[in-house]
């Protein structure tokens, strides 16, 4: 398939003065406009559909889908969107969405009536419950998961967790809990795979029995140290996929008499400032969230600006972060 | 001066069908329109400000200014204006200010350009450096301070402060700290004044050396821990006036070796999530933090539809919550 960098050599002219002719051709000479089109009609290219249907008039504002917005982790994702758009002149309309796909649609509707020009969804992608990309409306997810069907940024979730387990597999742990989201979240799916490989790895067969569902809050942590404190066979280390259920899990565990990393080591996920105030402070991973939803933003403005994306999946690093949480098993 | 009540007298019509003929008068009969429009003649009366520069083609959408869209109180108050908006179709734009008065500004003119009919103010007023209220610009403040010069919805601080450090003095301190906000804020003023009128009515003098101010982050929070724990007459409680700084401090205060409650015990304010999570878990005040959103969206809407406020200041109940961070000092 051609693609705009075969238009701008055949036509002479740059990638950005082609990307121009596409989405701002009042702002093109007329001589650059026609070797465009030319160009176009000879290498048979086809602007993709986001790009196809770019507006030329806009609002200037964009809509945020947030699934909880009394997250930190979300909300300082939505500190990096915030400030991306201001900087562009857009204004961000927040949509707390609460997981349900009857708001997103409600939230969708402002595009679709020019209110706004896109949307950046904060929810990963889970098929048929999840919002579908469609041709006329730009969308991009950030901080969502492995195999979204429009364009995303995020980590490399099985890569952070797999890293994580190693880490307590070299501290000495070999029996070690995890506390996952809700069972279909797609980032319960993407860490729990890493998880396991890095099981694997160390010729550690998967227990399920070690394996307890939350739903990324504090209480649903608090109510997963039950269930580990209550084992015959406890795990020595917990991986939880969120700080918020770690910090609730190592509150369960305090109360039933297991000492906190004596007893058990914990290690979260995210970074929210919290992590750092815990006690025992967190081991945990640091997603870049403002940059997550910077780059969310950008990538989102690239397509209502009718630009072709240089790539559809981006992968920002995350950063391991070693707090008192896990010392070397004795 | 007349009011929307003599209106309705004079008129010989409901208090209902005057507000409908001053902002909707195309929905009222051309019997009512005249009886009205007569009345308010015979009384002189003037609409206020905000109700007589109602809009009649609207945005359905509102501003909501935050100082810091990362602070979990904020963010519970802006999950219940969102509540209250959805259910009244209106939908919500974040404007994150970081106290800047040029980027509440910038969202300001959102409202100019009729993007969206009104704004939620959630930083409290400060004279000379907060936005003034303007005769078109439905403004509302929510989770403010005392003396706001445009209708607001708040708790009474410096009432709910006394009642914290009254209860302390209850516990047998006598040396009470007080880790404030910065020093120019509101609410650090308002709650300041609650301690101190506290301490008077125990008879209790104020020593300004027992008052460090932070800016509401833990971090601030961690720092004041090292000045009370350096004081050669050390405080044996301290009165912190938000949960975030209570939670840095304890962390401060454990690493220099003070134990919490042990060795001092300490309050919060807010009732964020993680009060109940840290350890030891927070006496504190719950603001009523998503009633806050929705009584000032829901007034906000009122000025939008050009209503008259039955009162220009709401003050909600807070709820005084003991946890294990203040035992009776023995």
């Amino acid at each position: 398939m051609s693609n705009i960098r075969e238009v701008s050599r055949v036509a002479g002219v740059s990638i950005a003065t082609v990307s121009r002719a596409l989405s701002h051709p009042e702002k093109v000479s007329k001589e650059a406009l026609a070797k465009v089109n030319a160009a176009i009609e000879k290498v048979k290219y086809r602007p993709n559909m986001m790009a196809r249907n770019f507006r030329a008039v806009r609002a200037y504002s964009i809509v945020v889908l947030v699934p909880n917005i009394s997250n930190l982790f979300f909300a300082t994702v939505i500190r990096g969107i915030e400030d991306a758009a201001q900087q562009k002149g857009y204004s961000v309309l927040l949509g707390d969405t609460r997981d349900s796909i009857a708001r997103e649609r409600d939230y969708t509707k402002l595009v679709e009536t020019r209110q706004a020009d896109g949307i950046l969804q904060l929810r990963p992608h889970v098929p048929g419950e999840s919002l579908e990309p469609e041709a006329d409306i730009p969308m991009v997810s950030t901080c969502g998961c492995e195999d979204t069907p429009y364009p995303s940024v995020r980590i490399d979730n099985a890569g952070a967790a797999g890293e994580i387990v190693q880490y307590l597999i070299g501290q000495g742990h070999r029996r070690i809990g995890v506390l996952a989201g809700l069972r279909d979240n797609p980032h319960s799916r993407d860490r729990l795979r890493g998880y396991r490989e890095a099981l694997h790895k160390a010729d550690i067969p998967y227990d399920p029995d070690l394996l307890v569902n939350g739903d990324f809050t504090m209480g649903s942590g608090l109510m997963a140290a039950s269930h580990f404190a209550r084992m015959k066979n406890r795990p020595t280390a917990i991986f939880s996929m969120n700080d918020e259920m770690a910090i609730g899990c190592i509150q369960g565990l305090k109360s039933a008499g297991i000492r906190v990393p004596e007893d058990m080591s914990i290690t979260g996920f995210d970074d929210i400032e919290f992590a750092r105030y815990s006690d025992p402070p967190l081991t945990t991973v640091a997603q870049p969230a403002e940059e997550l939803g910077r780059i969310g933003f950008n990538t989102l403005l690239e397509l209502i600006e009718g630009q072709e994306l240089q790539q559809t999946e981006t992968v920002l690093p995350y950063e391991f972060i070693v707090r008192k949480s896990t010392p070397a098993l004795s």
